[in-house]
C-alpha cells in the first residue's frame, strides 16, 4: 500500500511502499480516508520533534486522521464504523498513564507519539489501532474528522482552564487566541457560544482567508505588527482567557499583560529555545495581586476527542468548508506539504466513504 | 485606646492614642488580644503597599488578629467569642466580588485591607468589623489564632492549586517552599499529611531556629546559596508542588524547571519591578510538554479562614510554640518592629483572655 514517509536524512515527505499491516490482538484495521498536515508534521520533517521507531529508517507521518474500520478482528468495533484514533501509545506494554487512561499526562519519555515520536503516523492507505484508541465518529464526518483531533487539544486545555477556575465565579466574556492557523481558528469557532468578544491575533495583511474567517465569526482581528500582545489589553480590553497557539515563545510571558484579573493563559504552542529580557518582577507581582494562571497543556485522550466530536457537529458548515482549504491526492505529496498564506488546512485524501 | 499606626511621613510605627471604635449596625466590637507582624507590614512602613484610609494622615496597623467579641452588637455573635477578622473590605457600599462571598479574588481596585490599604488594621485595644467578617475560632487560640490569617493564605493557594489539577489523578508526593519565613513554615506544617517527602528553601546559616523547625517536621533545608531554585530538580527530585513564599521575583520563572511534569507552581510572594534575562523560549515549552501550570494567589477569605482553622488545630503544640519566637507589649512598638534571623513570628499583645 502507499503511505507517506520521512526517510532518514531526508528533510522532504515521499511516498513509499509498505505492506498493508496486521492487527494484533485487540486491534482493528482501518481503511484511511483522511489525514491533516500541521505544523508539527512540519516539524518532524525539519527532525526537531519526535524520532523514528524503534529499527526503523522511516516514519510515516501523520496524526490527524478519519478512517473506516475495515477489519474488527473480534473486537467491539463495527465494520464500515468511521473513526479517528488518538495519536499517544505507551512505550513498552504499557504504564500507569495509560492504565489510568490519561495518556495525554504522560511525560515525553512515557509515551510514543503516532506520527510524531517513535511510532509510525495514519498517513497511509491502512493503518492498525488498539480499538481504544479509535473514537466512533458520526459517518457526516467522513471529510471533516480529521478536525477531530486538533480541536482535542483544545477540549482537553479548556478543561484545565476552566477546573483551575473552578473554586470561584468565572464565566469568561472575552478571549483573546494567539495564532489564525487552524487551531486558532478551531478554538475560537468552538468558544464562539461560550464568551461575548473574540480576539483572534496574527500578521497578515487583507486580504487573508484567515482574517475572513475571523471576521465571519464576528471576532476581531488584532495585528501583532500594530498592537503586540503586551499592549492588548490597553488597546482592546483585558482578557478572560488567553489561548496561546503559535509557539512564540514571549508569548507565554506577554499573556500575563493581556489577562482580567482571574484570569488564565493556556499554553499549547513549543517555542524553540530562546533567551530574553522580560519585566519579570512586575508580571511575577501581577499573577499573585490578579489571581492570575498560566497552564501548559499538550496533547489530549479520549473524553477530549469525545468531546470534540459534540464540538465539531456544532460548529457551521460554511466554517468547515472554509477552514479545509486544500485536498490532495497521497501522489501529489509535495504539493500537500507546500505551505502557503492562502491555505488554512490542508489534508491528504486516501480515499473516500 | 492605645492604638499601634503609621503617621504620614514616617516610617516607623508608633503608639498613638484614638477613640475605642463605635460599632455600626451589623458590626461587632472586639477586644483585642493579639496581633501578628509580617513582611507586609514592613511593606506598608516603607510605603511600598497600599494607602491610608481616606482623610486621615495616619493608618492603624495590622491584619493578622485574634480577640474577644466585647460587645456583639446584635448581631448573631457572642459576647466572650474568640474570633479572628478576615482582611478585604468592600471601598464603597459594596461589589460583586463581596456579594459572591469572594472578596479574595477583587482586583487591587476594587477592595480595601485593613491595616494594609484603605482601611485601619486591628493593632489597637479595640476594633469593629461587620461579623460576616469574623472567624469564630476555638478558645484555645487565645495565643495561636494569629497564624489562621496567613496559614488561610495557604488554603486558598493550595485550594486552586488542587483544582487545577483536577482534571487527571494527581498526587503531590513532594513539595517545594520557597521561603523559611512564617508563612514557609506554616505552609510546610500545613502540607505534612499530604505529602511523603517537603523541602523548604532559603539562605540562612545554620544554627538556625527556622532550620530546625524544618528539620524537626522531618523536610530537607535547601539553601538557595548552593542549590538555586532552578538546580533543584537535579540536586534533589522534581516537586509536584512548589509554594512560592518569597517574593524573589525570578523564582516564579525558576519554578517551571523545579517542577515534575504536571506540577503546579503557587505563587504568593510578591516581588518589586526587576527586568532580567530568562531561557523564555525553553520555560514556556516545558510548561507546555509537561503540562505544568503556574497560579498567583492573593489573599482569602471566610472559607479558607474555615480551613486553616481546623488545619491550626491540627498543628502539633512543639510546633506552635516554636513559631512565636518573640512578644511584645504595644508599648514596645520598636522592639516589636524590629526584624532579626533568631525570630520567627512576632506578635503584639494587647490582652490575654
Amino acid at each position: 500500500m502507499n503511505a507517506i514517509a520521512i526517510k532518514a536524512g531526508r528533510s522532504s515527505p515521499e511516498v513509499i511502499d509498505v505492506d498493508v499491516p496486521d492487527p494484533d490482538d485487540g486491534e482493528a484495521l482501518v481503511r484511511t480516508l483522511r489525514v491533516g498536515i500541521d505544523g508539527t508534521d512540519f516539524e518532524v520533517l525539519e527532525g526537531n520533534h519526535g524520532g523514528f521507531p524503534d529499527g526503523e529508517d522511516y516514519q510515516i507521518l501523520g496524526h490527524e486522521a478519519v478512517g473506516v474500520v475495515d477489519d474488527p478482528n473480534g473486537t467491539d468495533l463495527e465494520e464500515g464504523q468511521l473513526v479517528v484514533p488518538t495519536v499517544r501509545r505507551p512505550p513498552d506494554g504499557s504504564n500507569d498513564y495509560f492504565e489510568r487512561g490519561e495518556p495525554d499526562m504522560a511525560p515525553p519519555d512515557a509515551c510514543l507519539e503516532r506520527g510524531i515520536d517513535g511510532a509510525h503516523g495514519f498517513m497511509s492507505e491502512y493503518f492498525t489501532s488498539p480499538a481504544e484508541y479509535l473514537i466512533p465518529v458520526p459517518t457526516a464526518f467522513a471529510e471533516t474528522g480529521v478536525l477531530v483531533e486538533p480541536m482535542s487539544n483544545t477540549a482537553k486545555a479548556l478543561e484545565h482552564a476552566f477546573a483551575s477556575r473552578s473554586m470561584f465565579d468565572w464565566e469568561p466574556d472575552t478571549v483573546l487566541v494567539l495564532g489564525n492557523g487552524p487551531l486558532g481558528l478551531l478554538t475560537l469557532a468552538m468558544l464562539d457560544s461560550t464568551v461575548d468578544r473574540s480576539y483572534c491575533l496574527g500578521r497578515r495583511d487583507r486580504p487573508d482567508p484567515t482574517i475572513d474567517v475571523i471576521e465571519e465569526l464576528d471576532a476581531t482581528y488584532v495585528d501583532s505588527r500594530e498592537t503586540p500582545v503586551s499592549e492588548f489589553a490597553g488597546v482592546h480590553e483585558p482578557a478572560d482567557l488567553v489561548f496561546e497557539a503559535t509557539g512564540y515563545a514571549k508569548h507565554a510571558y506577554e499573556t500575563v499583560d493581556a489577562l482580567a484579573p482571574n484570569g488564565v493563559g493556556v499554553l499549547l504552542g513549543l517555542p524553540g529555545d530562546w533567551t530574553f529580557d522580560i519585566d519579570g518582577g512586575r508580571l511575577h507581582r501581577e499573577l499573585v495581586l490578579e489571581n492570575k494562571a498560566l497552564l501548559g497543556s499538550v496533547n489530549s485522550h479520549v473524553r477530549h476527542f469525545e468531546s470534540a466530536t459534540e464540538s465539531l457537529e456544532r460548529l457551521p458548515d460554511w466554517f468547515l468548508e472554509r477552514i479545509i482549504t486544500d485536498t490532495y491526492a497521497p501522489s501529489e505529496v509535495d504539493d500537500a506539504f507546500t505551505d502557503d498564506d492562502d491555505r488554512i488546512k490542508t489534508v491528504v485524501e486516501f480515499d473516500t466513504l
